[in-house]
């Protein structure tokens, strides 16, 4: 059975997609034409967009439970790096005509993992056809205490940086799953691919970091990119240790196979880790935090040095999804 | 120019979009990771997305002024159907590969009037490339009196049925810009199509009927098909007075000259007027408010009658966006 066939939008959405949205009052069942949410006293909305689509950010034969995992994941990523708690989020699906209901079914089963696990359940959206490639569209809302969210412009000359858990496994996954990783035998390619088609945000890190970090941005673009960001925004001059930057298993056996994958991973997007700019390294944080760099004052800049103080060219700074 | 040249997705952020973002200080100007809003004190937030897609949503050859329109007017005539004043939207748009700068500024000029008109400003969103169809997904963010806000669940027998403005012109502008409309002359075409390209919100008529409508949405399905919407979530029966069904000049002489019109009109989408259930009818509107209904107990369901009472079959009972 194709959507083609389908009774109808409406009964997709009442069929598929409103038992995601049972926890949240406020969606009314998906219903309504839209839905209300409200802050906790003393708290206000975030909120963010982001867009993906198959081809361009995801495989086109990429699985429908991976594809939520990339939506809802890049999502609250971006929630956590403003110090974040999730609320719930909103969907716009453009499906590709003839696609089935098996793969719509799939689709809600892969979001319902995430809005159990984070409790980020759907208020609303939209379910169109397209001619064109599967695209999505994921708006998440959050609350943060009001005035204390974490923003990217806070990094200040004698700050260390940090980042959480461990840079480039997205995209050292991404050419695994492409076939152009032969360095490292099937395991070590099976772990980097889930790491690029899931995403783990660092949802409760976000929040644990509100108080402690003076600037914060999830790495989507890749580190150094990602870095230069911040630097431009709070006009500092940041020095990346790149020998300090923490690697998987799998990624350091890959960079002992081939020395020349350290500028793809310190350059490749898709990490969505926190990168976190601090008078100290912050804690009660449930996961690794590693320190990679220090801020010094001077104009808006990156600077990435080797293990004796060498500047290491990058060829390529960072992904360019417009491109 | 095209985007395929341009610096960066970065680079067309800052030029064309934090413009619009200007009036809104937790956008941040559009530089973090989401953008922050607080609702007044005693209003709660009311959210919703809808997508559009070229050649299914809007015309393949539209321009990008009136795309922005479609956009920004289906988007803010959710928000009146639930009495929300319009806080802001995110945006995500995927633009075609090779899409000239020219055109991503006609519609960032385009979103500014909607911005402007309605102080609405741009909090943030994703800018992305695609090899498919241009592409959009908005999310218009408002805010209404907490508990306050309309819904279309609360038609009561014995209320009555009201509309804004007038019916049908949205679906007899789409036949005309695709020269399917041949029996009215070519000003009343383009006032016709000139309805459908560039909806027109009842933002302020909305935020009149908290407290006086029972029952409310937008039409966006077609008459005949949200009114079944009320019916279905009211659990009621609704009378539609066909011959009261309120239509422009321009509808009028369309229909005078070709009776099968009436079906089409009354089932066709795109109208954007607010459709309500009150015990009386609303006052203190902006608008024409005509009274084409009744409620009365039953099983949910509408019976469209004419000026004898009569029922009057109707062959296609609505839009179905998904197909």
């Amino acid at each position: 059975v194709s959507t083609d066939d389908a009774a109808d939008e409406f009964e997709i959405i009442r069929h598929y997609f409103a038992p995601l949205a049972a926890n949240a009052p406020g969606a009314f069942n998906l219903q309504d034409d839209a839905a209300t949410i409200t802050p906790n006293p003393g708290f206000e909305i975030v909120i963010t967009t982001d867009a993906i689509v198959a081809g361009v950010h995801f495989l086109e034969d990429e699985s429908p439970r991976n594809i939520a995992a990339k939506l809802c994941g890049s999502n609250l990523s971006d929630l956590a790096a403003m110090g974040a708690k999730p609320i719930g989020f909103t969907l716009a699906c453009a499906w590709p005509k003839g696609t089935s209901l098996d793969t719509i079914a799939a689709f809600a089963a892969g979001l319902r993992e995430w809005v159990d696990g984070f409790d980020f359940p759907l208020l609303g959206g939209d379910t169109v056809s397209t001619p064109g490639p599967a695209t999505f569209s994921l708006t998440a809302i959050g609350e943060v205490a009001t005035g204390q969210c974490l923003r990217r412009n806070g990094a200040r000359p004698g700050d260390k940086i940090f980042v959480t858990g461990t840079i480039g496994d997205g995209v050292l996954g991404l050419l695994a799953a492409q076939g152009k990783l032969n360095v490292i035998d099937a395991d070590y390619c099976a772990f980097l691919e889930d790491r690029f088609r899931r995403p783990n945000p660092r949802v409760s890190a976000g929040q644990a970091l509100v108080g402690q970090a003076h600037a914060c941005l999830d790495i989507s673009d890749g580190l150094v990119q990602d870095l230069s960001h911040m630097a431009d925004a709070s006009g500092v001059s940041i020095r990346l240790d790149a020998a300090s930057v923490p690697l998987s298993p799998a990624a350091q056996v890959a960079l002992n196979t081939d020395p020349q994958l350290l500028s793809t991973i310190l350059s490749g997007g898709d990490d969505y880790e926190l990168l976190i700019s601090a008078a100290k390294m912050p804690t009660s944080l449930d996961v690794l935090m590693t320190e990679i760099g220090t801020v010094v004052a001077g104009p808006a800049s990156v600077f990435t040095q080797g293990k004796d103080g060498e500047e290491i060219p990058l060829a390529n700074t960072g992904y360019n999804h417009f491109k």
